[in-house]
């Protein structure tokens, strides 16, 4: 499975929106956003709590396989709710994913944190690491 | 773009937790780690709330280009955070993008408007198309 | 406990906005609001969150007496946060507590439930409660 | 108005716990308490959302005296929800107010900015301040 997945999903938002024929009627989404844009906000407040209380669960709980199940079914609907937010806004996760993949490669921390292991890595093969 | 950012980056926290050899001198996601499990899920409840910020901020300002490039970060900073903590489970973004592929091929709501869709499509080259 | 304490910590809290004089490196408040109005929103979508979480724990717990302590600590510190971004709205805690005070009185539901309770009560004195 | 409207909602919500009789088909209260353990912090997170908008709205906003009375609003839900939650936790508001009493008082930084400002008080009245 691909992140096309998110690229694909998008479109799905995307042609659920109002003003593409979405019918609250049948669909979820288009139901959504024709409550206003506040409505997926909530709903974003409220999903980012839903998985912090699913991996609260999975952290005590006994059941691993099915409170794993429920982390990556909570996760997933923050992400959707994030989706129909983003297409609301006329984004699309393509440009979340690059912002990723540019942190990814040159972020702050984490680039320093490479550069400082490779000096690390790079003294220690010479001897002179300090700490 | 890379197609596979979200697999890429969880490879990188991966090599970030302490067990691995992560190290929370260099590295912010190894020093996040460090706290403590309760530590991402904290910072999940607060990027939410700072995606939500942002999309308010963009609704009601006017310089457009900023403030859709901070959504977009802040939707990142989120998606991030989840990475973090599905790592913190042993979980990967391939189980959550499979969930969402799973939704958006049979998700009760979506399916059926997809099959009214459908329907509707057939019906309108067959000309007996119904509300 | 004093019965005015809400409108206290409000008056403590004015006593240290940055205008009446709040020190940034001697107040925790101050400190705060000399971040900008978006601190302290950010402060309660994490306080939320540990709010949960702490209920979360003790739910799951073992250590009762501890887990409500817990509890207890991150829900004051949650409505301390909604304390200072009241104060930054230019509004006091008092105006909340008159708006509950409203909805205790006169709203929909539980107004229906109080009278139907009269009414239970009523009836049992008269011997002819039903179901 | 006092902190006693706490108290007061308290006791209400302690009524409308399942076990004490509470009728989900007329308490709001009641039917949330049926749901389970989850759905109020669920409701926690979604309300903190809701404040944290509404005070973004009324920062953008012109209706000024409409943006503070939904701030208040949002923020008495929020309230009211951790009062529930509390119920649910057999804990009562005055732990919260008792903590929040304890922290005005004794608080480090807060008892430091404090004395601080005796100090100035003091230094004033002998003519010596400093900025």
């Amino acid at each position: 499975m691909s992140d096309a997945i998110l690229t694909q999903l998008a479109a799905v938002i995307e042609s659920r929106r109002i003003e593409a024929g979405g019918n609250p009627d049948t669909s979820y989404v288009a139901r959504l956003l024709a409550k206003g844009p506040d409505a997926v906000l909530k709903k974003i407040g409220e999903e980012a709590t839903e998985l912090v209380m699913a991996i609260k669960d999975a952290t005590h709980g006994v059941d691993r396989s099915k409170a794993s199940e429920h982390v990556v079914a909570e996760c997933a609907d923050l992400w959707f709710h994030c989706l129909i937010a983003l297409a609301q806004q006329g984004l699309r996760p393509e440009a979340v994913l690059d912002e990723l993949a540019r942190r990814a490669g040159t972020s702050g921390l984490e680039e320093k944190a490479a550069r400082k292991a490779q000096q690390r890595e790079h003294g220690e093969r010479q001897g002179k690491d300090t700490p």
